[in-house]
Order: structure tokens, then C-alpha cells, then sequence
């Protein structure tokens, strides 16, 4: 049985398939959140998927016998009980108030109340009582008992049968009485009471195998999708260490029980937390929002990575970052803008970094005196969202660090924002680096390798996991970024850098037309092709002020905060070349 | 002159072009935000092209001469003003304070201030002295002053000529004395105050022509794209009644001047309030954001109206709606979740009602008891919504009504929100709307026409112009409506109506697998097609409980409650099968 619970996801959710009998932690360990599931290896892919079929079979047959003996029970003997039990229907009524599990309350204690939740864990305890975890709102989990009453009535015999026979992740309607237990429920979130079921009715089965089960669902993913590279080892777990990892991909193919698992939900949580943060200090400085569109008439930039579809007579494209958008706004009149949507890259790309679509957030705003107030306002978000989240989502930071470890993202102290000039960066890498960037240059980008190293250093130097990088060479920027006037080798624009790692580009861009056509050239494009002579056009049909921004990718941003192994863990649903599905 | 305004959208922006000399407000209006345009008529074309070119030659000498004349003139006689003038440098130091328009007060009055504010008028007074109106973040404008100094300096001749030169909307930093004008300056939202030049720097010049004035930017669109008919005409116009209107193509082909009108402004201001409350009220009753993805693998209903294109090895589209993946997060433990983003319909439909890609409002929410509970919560969406307009967008909706005039929009009072059945509606169209709809059907849609006669019923009958229409009959709704348990000819569905037109479409949907199979065969598709066997395969993996929701088109929303004559006056850049630009 271990071997089999090794090699295959497609776990049974039927207890009464547990041959060692109720309360066998081995073989379905889910009063701990778990019913076994694992990575399928490639070699043992095709074994698992023979087992997994016998298994259903076998849940199959099971399911018949049980049927068979429950009618022909039913037939034998008067249910006083079956109208307290059995698939819902729109008649169905539960006279009792509706509670959810996170509101129970002392008050409750012999109240009758209505709850709808989720079956964690179903288990019979001999032949008339059955213990049934129930769990609602990501991680709020009871303990429910139903024993056969000793009148023999309401409660029967088949009833409790019934219930200590429900699938694993069958949503249900109960009705039950609020009781204290005789000690706390260590297994359950909510151990200070438990629930004594009067009816329970099925709203929604499961079926008798789940593709993902919620014990590895709620652990670190065991292994990336095919070509990821896992560049840090999950270590530490917590979560029913018994149970083995699932990968990524069958986390990704079973989105339901995904999602399910407690880790999953802090993470959305946390990712809607960092863009309602980034709103809302926006907001207070008065910042307005816009929606650029997705759809363009010409691949802006060159035309490297960009999705192209028919469209009508034309074509169109898919807009790979709102820069252009921005900018029109800022044109037309606004002071400072901001916008939050989808972003495609149709690039090749197969690592935990990347996805053809994501999140954008951006903002746009002019500039009065220098571009250093763009750079000190989106310093200024960023801390606005570190701070919020260390704040406000310290119990859901803690959970997703009990499945995947990470240190404490360290923030300069107030007032002690580190900023470097790329020039003072790369210095830093020659003289203090690692022996292979003795002779990195200042007037090429970076490399990743070259980040992480100077991320190293600077967390070293200054105890920080956040910092600016300032004054890109001209070589590495688009051409609209805007030349330092006192030396236009290097550009007013930055990078803000996140554990090592590049999460904002942004800067200065150019306002006048006449020196946009003119860094147009010197990249070697053409001022009037499609895309860019629209662009250009707008900046010479009035007078733009001049103005600076910068553009985040929400996920990067959560994935690099919580260390975790890859974005695709904090999307939603995340796209790659190989991934338009679910 | 007359002929010139009424034929062509280009319009000068150089005051010294204007033959009449200063302050014909026949010929150059701008004191009243407008410096002509016109809507071009499809024969007139041609013909204002010629002029516009002939213009522009004409300015173009002018400017010649004007420089001429200028460095003629600065090489006869010495400008002491010289470094307080001019085209702004890196260099250039205003040490006075920024302040913005809109925080002008007493306390500044004598005080020296810097400002940077577009050029929205600036004309001669003589040989010495110029009136500049400047203009500040949508409609912040003030009377600015400036005179050669009796000592001839700092302010010199030269200077007052070059200002009064300036064109409009060009970008400038100024800086000035705040002084009481002699009386109120009425052309001037700041009418207490007006500054009194010392130095004023161009920072970004506008062209020669614009290709639309801020005064035909700032009124209502004469006339709607091609192959688009304005439903209703556009009466009571009341800024600027002398000059033309132009069309809705020149608005939008001019981004910046169209984003510069007041009016742009506050419909912007107000479609992102409406965005703000929807989210802000789900917020409050705990609903949790998420984002869809905009490319998925399959077309889910049945290919029609799909953008698709090549992604890699195969094939991606465009999202017509998040309807699955609002349900794939209540099957992953979500209660209730919202989602605001583009979705995109492939539809060769060109009305003022039509876009390619449009910002969807989406909820979903798990059902307790009656799918009742949705259909109210959306309604509270809806007023909350409309409370929060009323409340704190006043001055943006009244600006709007000053051009483009409507009725206030309606609402029951509260506790009489009004629901009719579908039933109920063709009922009250058959016994007293038009005679045409004397036989209207209980089991067929209604189309357009139908909507907007029950529209008018319910007004004059319930005084309100916001309605729901429940119980929608089957045909009429997607295979994944729930049909209602007690007649299932009609479906647990509904549409809410604003005005007389749909604006939300949403209801129960079917959350077992073997009745989602049913119906998706019953509509003649192929529960194992794909997109829509991976929906129901979500189904079938857990127990899912039972659920609804509804999706609103945010600009619909908009234009339906300020009766706006198009959608595309609302949308930042909108997309139609014609349009993909800028």
C-alpha cells in the first residue's frame, strides 16, 4: 500500500475502501488534511495509471455492494431516519439558521444550527457512530460525530452508514447540534466545539477517485513543469511530511483541489492584497485609473514576442506592456495615471520566471523637477505594500511559509533607502564580487547571474532584500527612455531588484518629438513604421510635459516576497507555451 | 473666416495668425475653451484638407517672419529679459514654490509661485502687453498676466511678444505673482486670482495646427463613426454654441486634445468610480478578487465570434467571458469571488453600442438557500453603485448633462426595487405597449425594440429606470443555466435593465456534471468538445455546492446612466472592427 500511495495522484475518496478499517492513519492520513496523492515520476507514470484504474474499479464494485446491501438493508427494515438523510432536493429544508465555522461561538453551545460545508474526512467508528470533518472558507475545519440514537430514532443504523460512507470533497447540507467536546479537536481549526449531525444531506458528490487529493495539494509542489528548473530545494515541510509531493503539473490539472488547499488560498490572498495595495496608495496620492487596450493595430516594438491574430481585414496584436497607453494619458492632460491588467509576451520562454500573459501593474506620472520623484514614488509603493502585508497578512504569510520556507524579506530602515547608479553596482560586483565579474562593464546589462550576485553583496552590505538600481547604460533601455542631460551614455531610468532579482523597470521617457525620432534612429528603427508613428504622432499634435513610470509584474512581485519556486504557483492560471489550460 | 471654422478640424494655434488682431472672439474663441474645429462632412473633406494644408503653409511663413523679426530685433537692441524667456534647459532654475491651480488661495496673494500648466489662450493687448489663459489637470484654469516693466526690465518687449506668440497647448513653467484681478475673471475657473508673469519657459511646444481644439474636444460629437447611427440627437448643447462639433472619428483620432475637454475628464473620472464601488461594495461583503486569463485553449461556446490566432505549436483565443473561471474558483473553495478585466467578442457588429474588447464586471457567489441571493446581491451592487454617483460625483455628472443633457436616472426607492418576470414583462408589452408587440411570445428572447418599449412601461408605471427581469425562458439563456426546479421551460436566470437596455445578464448555473451534460446536449454541442470538456471535468473531479452570478459591461453601465450617445465616449480606447488605433 505505501508503494501504491507513492505512485499514483488519482486517490480514493471512499473511506470503506480502507481495509485496515477506520482510524488507519497510513492509508488515508486525512484527519491531518491529507488522502494520500503523489508524483508520478515519468518511469512510473503508466504503472500509476494502471493502479489508479484498477483502484476505480475496485472503488466501482465497492460502491455496487454497498448499494446492494444498503437496499436490501432498507427493505429489511423501516428507516425512521430517511427522510434526516440522502441527495438534496429544491424541497429539502433545514429549518435552522445558516452559520458559517469561522462565527461559532460559545453562544452556540446546544444550539441547532445549519451548516454547509465540504467533507474533509469521513470515518466509521464501529457500526453506529461515524466521525465526519467538515471544512469551509479555505481552512476553517469541525469535527461533526452522528451516532445511531438509542431509540432508534431520528438517527438509524443506515443512516450513519450513509454518512461515514460520503466521498472526500462532497459538499454537503447539515443540520447539527453545537456541542463542546470532551477535549479540544487538535485536527480541526475550530477545537472548541463540535457538531452533533440531526440530518445531512448531499448537495454535490465527489467521485469515487480525486486527480489531486487535499493532503498533497496543501504541500510544496514536489517537482516544476517539464524544462523548469527548480533553482531552490523545498525544504523543510510541515504539512503531513508522510505524504509525498505532487508536481506542479498535477497541482495546475486538477484546479479545484489546487485551489483548495489552504497554501493556495493565502497565496491568492496575498497576490490581490499587493495590487488593492498598489491601488490604494496610488489612490491617496491622487492617481488616476485607466484601462489601455489589449488589442493593437501594430507590434510597438520591432515585433519580437508579440501574439498576432487576424482581425477582421487587418490584423491585430496583443499589447505587450501599457507603455505607450501611459504615456497618451499623460498627454491628455492627466498628472499622474495608473492601470492594472493583462500583458502578453509571445515568448518562448520555459522557466519558473516566465508566462506568455500576466498581471501589469503600471503607473505614469509627470515629472516637476526631477525624475527622482518617479523613482521615490514607486520606492514609496513598494514599501506601502511591504508594510501592508507585513501588517495585515502575517497569518497567511506564516501559512505559505510552513509549506515553503523562506527568510524574512528584509526592508531598508526608513529614510535609509539604498540606491545605487548601475556604475556604483557593477562597481561594487568588480571589487567585492564573485572572481567570474572581476571585469563586468558599465555600459552592458546586467546579467541575471550578475543580480543575484549584486543582491548578495548588497544584502551583505546594507541588511536589505529591496534596493534601486539608478542610471541604466543607454544600450540597455528602449528608445524612449530619456538620456541623463550631463551624460547620455547612461539614462534616467532604474531598477528596483527584489531578493536578487529585477521586479520594476522603469524611468524617465522622452517628451519632445524631435529627440524621439532621433533615438528611433540610433536603434536602428524607423520613426514612421506601424506602431511607432502613431506613438510619435501624439507627442507631436501638443505639448507633453515631461514624465517617468514604471511597470511590476504582480506575480513576480509575490513570488520573489515569499521566495517561493516559481510564478506559476501564484497565478491564478498561469499561461506558458505549453500551459492555455484549465 | 466663417467658412474656414465650419470646414476643417485643424485649427491654427498661433494667435498671431488671427488677421482680427486680439480679442475677436469670432475667430478665435478660445477664451471660452475653444479655438474652432469643425465636424468634416464626407464631401467637405477634400475641400478642408486643401484649406488645412493652405493653412498651415501660411502659418508656417508666419512663424518664418516672426523669427526673423525676432532675431532682428534681438541684434538691434539689447533683451534684458533674455534668461527670463524661452525654451526651458536642464539648467533652467525657477526657485518660487510649485503650487497647483486648484490649492490657489488667499494666503498666496502677493507671494511669488512657480506653475506648469498648459497654454489654453494666450493673445496680444497692444504692443506690450499679453493675457495668457493657462490650464491645470482637466479644467483648473487661471488668467495669467504679463507687461513690459516701465524700467524695461525684466520684463522686456521681445518677451511680452514671445508669450503672447505662444501656442496653444504647449506646456509651460512659469513664474508669477499672485494678484487680485480687478474683477472676477469669468472665462477662468480660478476667477479669484490671476498671476502676474516674471518668467515663463517653453517646455513642450504644440504644432501649428491642432487637429482638434480643445472648444470642439470640450462639446459633444456632432456625429458617430461610419456605419453608426446616433439613437438619439444630441440637443441643448451648451458650451461654446458658436463653433462646429466634430465627429466622434476626429475625437478619438486625436487622443490628446479629445482626453484634454473637460467632459473626457469627468465620463473617465466616473467610469472608474463605477469600477471602484463595484469592487469596493463586493469587498465589504466578502468577495474575493481574482483574474481570469485573457488567452485559453479552446472556444468555449461553440467558436462563434472568437478571436484566435497561432500560439507556438497551437492555437489560442481570446476569452469571450469569465464565466468558467468564475466558476472554477467557487469549485476551488471560494465562496464568493469578482473579477474586473478585458474580455473579447469577435463580432463584426459596428454600433455605439459594440466593442471588440471591453472591461467586464464579474461576480460569482455560492447559493445558500434560493438563487434569490445573487440576484439581490447584485441589485445592492447596482445601488450602491448608483448612491455612491449621486453622492460624490455630482460635479462630474452635471458637467457631462451641460453636453450631453439628460434626464436623472431613476431609481426605486429603496425596499421597491422592482422584478418582473419574463413572463410578466411580455404580458405588460402585450396588454400596453406598442400594438407591433401585441403577441409577444413567453418563450422566445426579446429583441432590442422589445426592451427599450418595456423600458418605458416600467418608467411610467414604477418610476424607476433601473428593473430586473427574472425567470428568462430556456431558449433563451446558455446551456449552463439552471432551469427553475418548479417549470423548467424557464431557467433561474435573469437580466437587469438600465434605461430600457440590458446591461447585466446572469442567473443559477448548473453545478452537477450529469445535468450540465444533459443540457449541453440538449443545445446540440458535444459535452466532450473541447473547452467544454475541461469545464465539465472540473465538475466532475469534486463536489461542487450551487452557485450564480452575473457580468456587466463597465462602459455600458456608464453610457446607459449618463444617456450617452455611444459606448465609445466612455471607453479609453475603444476597439471596433474598424478601430484598433491608437
Amino acid at each position: 500500500m505505501a508503494d501504491q500511495a507513492k505512485d499514483t495522484t488519482a486517490v480514493p475518496t471512499d473511506p470503506s475502501l480502507n481495509p485496515a478499517g477506520a482510524g488507519s492513519s497510513a492509508q488515508q492520513p486525512a484527519t491531518e488534511g491529507g488522502e494520500g496523492g503523489a508524483e508520478v515520476s515519468k518511469k512510473g507514470a503508466k504503472k500509476a495509471e494502471a493502479k489508479a484504474k484498477k483502484e476505480a474499479e475496485k472503488a466501482r464494485k465497492a460502491a455496487e455492494r454497498e448499494a446492494l446491501a444498503a437496499s436490501s438493508s432498507a427493505a429489511s427494515s423501516v428507516d425512521l431516519a430517511k427522510d434526516n438523510y440522502g441527495q438534496i432536493s429544491h424541497t429539502t429544508k433545514i429549518p435552522a439558521s445558516l452559520i458559517h465555522l469561522r462565527d461559532l461561538k460559545e453562544e452556540h453551545v446546544g444550539q441547532k444550527v445549519k451548516v454547509r460545508a465540504w467533507i474533509q474526512n469521513a470515518r466509521m467508528q464501529g457500526a453506529k457512530m461515524a466521525f465526519v470533518e467538515l471544512r469551509e472558507e479555505g481552512s476553517w475545519t469541525v469535527q461533526g460525530v452522528v451516532s445511531v440514537s438509542p431509540e432508534g430514532e431520528p438517527v438509524s443504523k443506515q443512516m450513519v452508514k450513509w454518512i461515514g460512507g460520503l466521498k472526500l470533497e462532497s459538499f454537503v447540507a447539515v443540520e447539527a447540534t453545537v456541542q463542546r467536546p470532551l477535549e479540544p479537536v487538535k485536527s480541526c481549526r475550530v477545537s472548541g466545539f463540535e457538531l452533533h449531525f440531526q440530518k445531512v444531506y448531499l448537495v454535490a458528490k465527489a467521485p469515487e477517485m480525486l486527480g489531486l487529493g487535499l493532503g498533497p495539494a496543501s504541500r510544496a509542489v514536489g517537482r516544476l513543469d517539464e524544462e523548469e528548473v527548480v533553482e531552490e530545494k523545498v525544504e523543510g515541510l510541515t504539512i503531513n511530511e508522510g505524504t509525498p509531493l505532487a508536481s506542479l503539473a498535477t497541482h495546475l490539472n486538477n484546479p479545484a483541489m489546487h485551489k483548495r488547499a489552504p497554501v493556495s488560498q493565502a497565496i491568492a490572498d496575498i497576490r490581490i492584497a499587493v495590487e488593492d495595495l498598489f491601488c490604494e496608495y496610488l489612490k491617496q496620492n491622487r492617481f488616476k485609473k485607466f484601462h489601455p487596450p489589449s488589442l493593437i493595430g501594430a507590434a510597438s516594438e520591432g515585433g519580437a514576442n508579440v501574439f498576432r491574430m487576424p482581425y477582421f481585414e487587418k490584423e491585430a496584436y496583443l499589447a505587450q506592456s501599457p507603455q505607450f497607453y501611459k504615456q497618451f494619458e499623460i498627454a491628455g492632460g492627466r498628472k499622474r495615471v495608473y492601470c492594472v491588467g493583462p500583458v502578453f509576451r509571445a515568448e518562448n520562454s520555459n522557466t519558473p520566471r516566465h508566462m506568455t500573459e500576466f498581471i501589469g501593474l503600471d503607473l505614469e506620472m509627470e515629472i516637476e523637477e526631477h525624475y527622482h520623484e518617479v523613482l521615490h514614488m514607486l520606492e514609496n509603493v513598494f514599501l506601502y505594500i511591504f508594510r501592508g502585508l507585513t501588517t495585515d497578512y502575517r497569518e497567511e504569510i506564516e501559512l505559505v511559509r510552513s509549506v515553503y520556507p523562506s527568510e524574512e524579506f528584509l526592508l531598508p530602515e526608513p529614510g535609509k533607502e539604498v540606491r545605487l547608479t548601475f556604475a556604483e553596482g557593477q562597481a561594487l560586483l568588480r571589487s567585492e564580487g564573485p572572481p567570474e565579474f572581476a571585469n563586468v562593464s558599465d555600459t552592458e546589462d546586467m546579467s541575471t547571474p550578475q543580480e543575484k550576485a549584486l543582491g548578495a553583496l548588497v544584502r551583505k552590505k546594507f541588511n536589505t532584500d529591496f534596493y534601486v538600481l539608478d542610471k541604466f547604460p543607454i544600450d540597455a533601455r528602449p528608445f524612449y527612455a530619456m538620456p541623463d542631460p550631463e551624460n547620455p551614455a547612461v539614462t534616467n531610468a532604474y531598477d528596483f531588484m527584489m531578493r536578487g532579482q529585477e521586479i520594476l523597470s522603469g524611468g524617465q521617457r522622452l517628451h519632445l518629438p524631435e529627440e524621439l525620432e532621433k533615438t528611433i534612429r540610433a536603434k536602428g528603427l524607423d520613426p514612421n513604421q506601424p506602431g511607432i508613428k502613431e506613438y510619435v504622432d501624439v507627442f507631436k499634435s501638443v505639448g507633453v510635459p515631461p514624465h517617468g513610470g514604471g511597470g511590476i509584474g504582480l506575480d513576480r512581485v509575490v513570488a520573489w516576497y515569499l521566495n517561493l519556486p516559481s510564478v506559476h504557483l501564484v497565478c491564478d492560471y498561469p499561461r506558458t507555451p505549453k500551459r492555455l489550460s484549465p
